[in-house]
């Protein structure tokens, strides 16, 4: 079988992390990584297994050998890689949000559209074995038809300022996951979304005109509910949980814990905690998302987290923003002009 | 120690079960139960062990032995006997909701106020030992101060077409107690309540102009967040979950299930289900929330669940309902004229 | 329907405890309770609501109103009143062990026999809604033929030096519990018993040549294994699994916690602890056995723990004592003279 | 950092495993994997990424640039190459057990002490992160002194009549982990082996005088218990569960499950299987392991299982065999004849 020919634009940590998962991988052929800065990687073992080391993406994008790129530098970047690389005829893998504009993303999944590449967004959590168990029970039919789907999603801690800053808003960094993930499992396209949202974590996060902890209401078309709570800092470790309660039923994903490990004394009852970083948590998930992806260029299949997957998930996160805003509901129609299929 | 004379008005379920409950206590001395309609009680213990069953509660009211009275009689009777009981000078439990009317909820309680008895509102999960232990980590600081208080409540299955028209809509039946149960784990109270509800279970709910699911959000006076999730049927049995998600950690009281045992096959690794009937799952709540209010009289403290509490929880439910009507957010203040103290 | 008259003899705390539990029934009409010690119960409820209060057995043996008899007093007086209920034509409850002696235990079930009344053994754990679902689970074939059955049975402190003295050793007082579930669960006869036993918990056991902590091993006539781990002292609270395994499947029953509350902080995952005390642990038990017990009598069928029952665990447990004393498997045939069927 | 430079004898299922392992991970340079049959390799991805497969074993021991040997060859193969690897300077890995003659086994560790190289014997479970945590506990005092050591040991189904022909028993082949294991935690040494087992699983084990279900108890030097129960296919999955009971408490490891996720419907709840097999159980303990192996090495540290272990551990499974065939309990006094340290 052929390896697939990579370039991953953005040195990063989750460049790295994919870089990592494609040396341990004997599907794809990493040969360039470039990023404006390179300079953390010397002396590390990616400068001993990876051919090219750039801070020049065109060297990515002119190589007619690479067969796919991944966009894994800073979102507002993001949309002239995806459109230079579809111009290059280079199948796209790019980490999520899409853009934070609306009508950006929008050009960049025409451009997508018009090069006949493959496109998947990076929502890592469909990949996850817990998630993709309950989504496998939900289509099966085993809860019926979904009434109320669930998510709690709580970071362990908040990001540091610098992330903030530039992170889009806790709707369009975190929960736009989750977004994704409720639309996954629901198989539904979400109408309308009211949020209350608050300031109980850090003052940090209203500096940036952002907050720290929400409860998000989503209608779906056929008038089913979704709700989501998040927090920017759960103090026992990454709060991952997802239940989809239907007519016939209820299915759960609760937390992963380090080990099954209880321990029992006379003071207390102990259970390992939840796996605390979304990098321990889902690296399972990492790993397939590559995979599933390779294997969807391997075979012409259609990818698993779509270009339009990631522009329904952005258009929800900015109605939640809104909603805050505005103290209201918002209507997903009020915001989306056109349907994109990609 | 002298035992609490009591007159049961109501003999349905409810009145039934307090009997019951009454008949194997040590503290009450159960003298009288009243209803309309006692031909059911014919043959039964009740017959033997009480001394008497009559339809005419004036009986009870005009007995002078009588320390306390049992309100069980359907919620339109509810302020009617409440003012009457207060007017004989007698202890008080009554049913939830007080009344269906806030006006004459408050009248009740003027009464009440004026007479100087005691009132106890039946918000039995308020005694139940998982939920308890929730509300004493709390109290306790372990959990820090709440920033989101999570409650799952969802009936096994809907009720009698009979009773749907006369309970007041899902808030002011059901969720009702959700309402109380978030006021007293918070301990704070709720400014504004936002809801989203449908129709997925049955069209005979929006015959009466009532609803069958439901995601309520509710803000606290600091700001922090409530959400309930209500279902008319979990075909899975009774589901009464609760989580306090706090700036240092959380507590979660998990569903009950008939035994602890697990059977592990080729085919399945199956758990027991969930106590299936409120009077399973909250079987020895309902027999502490009589004792609770025998130790409120004979100490003379606070009862647990006031009158002030029923009139909240109540006010919560108007506003829920409004909130599906007007499909917006419904401030309290909105419907709250003035406050009561009882 | 007629309510059995009863008396009890013993008024120590089993005694008290099934009083209690017939005074909250409406099967059971106490009227006697016998103690040679009865000061105890001055000024207590039992004064208010046991029509006498005797220190003469006789007193309930003599009188023909008395259906069946509670034998709660000292291990070394239950042949005695054994035999003198079954010659007055009462109905026996005795507690376990039947006695210290297993000529004396096969006399008293001959007496049984001959009166024709009914006796049950009080091995409560029969009762207990975990393990019953186990044998269900286990009768219905699910877990399919029983290889190796286990059972964790750990008290959560030692008792008093003047009980162990008095007690007939771990094996008689506290195994024999768990030697009778094995037989119940199995449904088939043990054939040989293997112990290694040890003192680790408290040097008190050895001064009454008694051990506190074994692993105790036995073989069925089929072949198939049992195998029991005891101590005197479990620090976290009463141990009380079993665990059946079979060829299609197995069936756990795990502990009993106070609560199902789940603690999450920075520091620690908490559960609540196992139920501590067999009176928490086994209260609903407790109230059924003499439920049962009093429908056998009612309804003329056979009592679920039999003579034979509390005979054969009897039996298991002196092959354990000798086991431990000649460090070598001891076969029950060694020890059994005849079969008992009562 | 210098990689190990390693050859593989034996390219079995194990062999592969370890190999795939090392493929994937950045300390170990596999340079040749050795077996008598090497057809099966042909067009695999090792072809592509070993540099030599080699039908002669030789070819690993005399390259002087090879530092470490894998023996991943039949079990009766172990001794020979141990020596010669020894002999040629070699570290060495061997899989479990060293042999089934405990005489040579004896000798394989001589000259190991005298070739002064390292010798780590392939017990996997010690470094399964469950189990690991347990052991951790234990000697941080949590649970106080071991009294009772409790492991399940179950295989999801038999192995084939050609293993089980040359597997040298159920204690010697599978138990042997779990004598292991129970040395591992208790951090003391067996004295006593006291055996019940049974065939009631399948015929075929009978035919090689083999038997498919045990239960084992085990005395400690300082007169605590062990306790494993064994049996060859467990319909639920593969079964790994360990308890150590100390004077100050219990510290568990439960099974693991495919997933975390709960199903509940009218008719069941369900939970995921544990992981059936042993590659997916113990999937992350066999890349540790190797990794612990590397670390050994390159720190000269001493390894985590050493020859002592694997000596001690195949001296349990003699006298276990030897308890099965006398019907007695056998002290390791009488076949042990000195002592080993490697």
């Amino acid at each position: 079988m052929k390896k697939i020919n990579v370039g991953i634009i953005g040195a990063g940590r989750i460049g790295q992390l994919h870089a990592d998962n494609m040396l341990r991988s004997n599907v794809f052929n990493l040969k360039v990584i470039a990023d404006i800065h390179t300079d953390h990687l010397k002396g590390t073992h990616f400068e001993q297994q990876i051919p090219l080391i750039s801070t020049d993406p065109e060297e990515i994008l002119t190589d007619p050998s690479i067969d796919a790129v991944f966009i894994c530098s800073s979102t507002d970047t993001h949309v002239h890689f995806i459109k230079a690389a579809a111009k290059a005829g280079k199948h796209i893998f790019c980490e999520k949000p899409i853009s934070f504009n609306i009508e950006e993303t929008r050009e960049a999944l025409k451009a997508v559209q018009e090069a006949g590449v493959k496109l998947q967004v990076g929502f890592n959590r469909r990949f996850d074995q817990d998630f993709r168990k309950v989504y496998e029970t939900v289509r099966a039919g085993t809860v019926g038809n979904p009434h109320i789907i669930k998510i709690t999603s709580r970071d362990p801690q908040p990001p540091h300022e610098e992330y903030i800053k530039r992170s889009g808003g806790m709707f369009m960094d975190m929960t736009i996951h989750d977004f994704d993930m409720i639309r996954y499992l629901s198989g539904k396209e979400v109408v309308e979304v009211s949020v209350k949202a608050a300031n109980l974590v850090d003052p940090i996060f209203e500096k940036y005109n952002d907050v720290d902890t929400a409860v998000t209401t989503l209608t779906f078309e056929d008038g089913s509910l979704g709700v989501i709570d998040n927090s920017r800092q759960a103090m026992y470790g990454y709060d991952q949980r997802i239940e989809v309660f239907g007519d016939l039923g209820v299915a759960f994903a609760e937390n992963e814990r380090y080990t099954n490990v209880q321990i029992a004394t006379k003071d207390s009852i102990l259970l390992d905690h939840p796996k605390f970083f979304f990098l321990d948590r889902y690296k399972a998930a990492f790993m397939s998302e590559i995979h599933e992806f390779a294997n969807a260029i391997i075979e012409n299949k259609a990818v698993t987290c779509s270009g339009e997957d990631g522009y329904k998930a952005e258009l929800i996160a900015l109605a939640a923003q809104q909603s805050v805003k505005e103290k209201r509901s918002v209507s997903l129609s009020e915001l989306e002009k056109e349907d994109v299929r990609v």
